[in-house]
């Protein structure tokens, strides 16, 4: 890939950066309705830690109420982790609603490129061009070879070997495309922003990238651009992630303390 | 709205009220078995909060079942909250089988009023007699309007402001109001009863409210009356909530002390 | 019932018996791809138990997708404890994908002889030769009595009380079965395995019988044997349980406690 993204890199955020506090306070202010059309496992998880984080989480999944509730709600999240039959055309429906609304939203491809089915919905939803792209090295690679110019990446670093693909894909959909992996990257197709930080056991519950993906839409009505959201809920998340890995005694009461700092970052310190 | 509701207004109760200790540990020794149909977002809480307290949760949601389990089960609970086209089903068969069987039910009409479908499901929900509705003051609100009676209300004080929508609501459909907010009132139409307590904290986890419904059904088969059974289940989170604050470090710390609250109280003191 | 299961036993497995050490560095070592098709009351707690014992949890549950990933799973879980209309169909595609293409699989039949329509489905699962049956006493008895021969028992003892079922569904089944109780047995229908230990407080959060059936899959392509898959796990779930439970203040953090534990046995020790 012959991307020299490098040179795009402007700079790299950690908590406590001006704009991540400020933008935390507003999120708290005005505690975003946020639509979530989540995966079955993370549901519980995604609403804790919105609540968590300040926002005002809603999962509202049927047909009949999709439409509706996407004019009512401030932002999105479809993640596509366990969908189904009926769940495609739910998340067809409400993402052309939110292109028409002009309500921002995220577009969490999990595991894009590994099965046919999901595969094809990704490429339909893309259709109603989403606000940020959250997802990892393999999802984004996918994602970019899809739009037909992706090579295969041998890295084994893998969310900078992904890199490149996530610069073209902005360029390519105009979305914000937020790569996560040991080091966040965040790209408008412009500029890159770096966010180092959280830590491995993050990988080690369910849910971390997931409610990301839900944090970023929830920023998305609150910050003055998508590249600021993401990096909002990105330096948020690697700060409460490396503060509750210092206290786990294992994978549970990380969990626990994950939520715990998310709820108190920036308050009690 | 004209109902002055506070001349009905029997009493206040608080833990260790000595109903709600003879009621709870009733509860512990029936376990009685509560079929849930729930939202997708509070399923596990749900559970744990069940098994916490006392109670045997189990989960039968599909339409091929419904019925045979509502006959196996000493009480229901139908929340709305994540409803879907197969979900609708399956609560109606579930709450006609209800009434046929006289189990007692709970109602939990979660965003009634915000979107029509559930407005319309919840509609048809009340004709199988629930024997408790909860909810939070303006779902509770939007029921009464339901009801062709209700008007706006604009006080700043919602579970107080939607008292008089609680006391007629019960009035008209014969079911115990259960209203949650900041104080919880129940009534049945001619006496209230009020719970302080609590914690603005649980309404930073998800699920509080849902799980309380769940309780309150729970109680149903173990109380006297269905007033004694939400008023048992309000009771009893009060203090676990009030208990689980002050150790909390944060929301995710207050979660997990809300359950060893719920599984200790009464035991352990 | 006439059969004899006592002099089967062979032996009795606590940690850290070294055929279980050495498999759970081996599980952790290779990370098992163990897709889940369970209920959704568990899924959370599933993924997180089997990431905490170094496993990778996926949940894909579509009709589209179901038989391409048992393809690329290195094992299957099928849980049937709230099944759908819906997930039957996926349910049994699955099965008979898994029993084509020589994938490990586990059958926890939650609830099997109380409800006809999962009854149906579960001896339709039958057929496509589960590698393990995890399950209750009820369970396992219903399963036996299923295949024509078992009679009513009426042990107090419950897990023992259904041993001469298991012994028997398993020489019928060709299964190994794993039946969880006070005391866990294991069978291939030739030797018994016994696992005392854990603690009753497993019983008061939801979850631990499930997600003891997504461990015992992922163990599956790792071990020389499906009883020492279903050993290894049974022994971790008893050693965590009761770890966990002598620093539990109530359920809520045993829950927590549990998973910290299942992610450090055998590291920080």
């Amino acid at each position: 890939m012959s991307i020299e993204t490098q040179k795009h890199i402007t700079g790299s955020r950690t908590w406590p950066h001006p704009e991540v506090v400020e933008d935390l306070a507003q999120l708290r202010q005005s505690a975003p309705l946020t639509h979530c059309i989540t995966n079955s496992v993370v549901t519980n998880f995604t609403a804790n830690v919105l609540l968590a984080a300040g926002a005002s989480p809603a999962m509202v999944v049927t047909i009949e109420e999709v439409a509706e509730f996407v004019r009512i709600a401030q932002a999105l999240l479809i993640n596509v982790g366990t969908i189904t039959t009926t769940d495609a055309e739910v998340m067809l429906k409400a993402a052309a609603t939110a292109q028409q609304t002009n309500t921002p939203w995220v577009l969490d491809p999990v595991a894009v490129g590994a099965l046919r089915f999901r595969t094809d919905i990704v490429d339909q939803l893309l259709r109603s061009k989403p606000t940020v792209i959250r997802g990892n090295a393999s999802e984004i690679l996918a994602l970019c070879g899809f739009a037909g110019k992706a090579k295969g990446v041998d890295s084994t670093a893998p969310s900078l070997a992904a890199l490149p693909a996530a610069f073209q894909l902005a360029e390519q959909t105009g979305a914000v495309v937020a790569l996560s992996g040991e080091v966040d990257y965040i790209t408008d197709g412009k500029e890159i922003i770096t966010i180092p930080g959280g830590h491995e056991i993050m990988t080690k519950i369910t849910g971390t990238g997931c409610s990301l993906g839900a944090l970023i839409a929830a920023f998305l009505p609150v910050t003055r651009t998508a590249v600021r959201a993401a990096s909002a809920a990105s330096v948020i998340f690697a700060a409460a992630g490396e503060r509750a890995f210092r206290e786990a005694r294992g994978t549970g009461s990380f969990c626990v303390g994950f939520l715990d700092q998310l709820s108190t970052i920036g308050i009690r310190e």
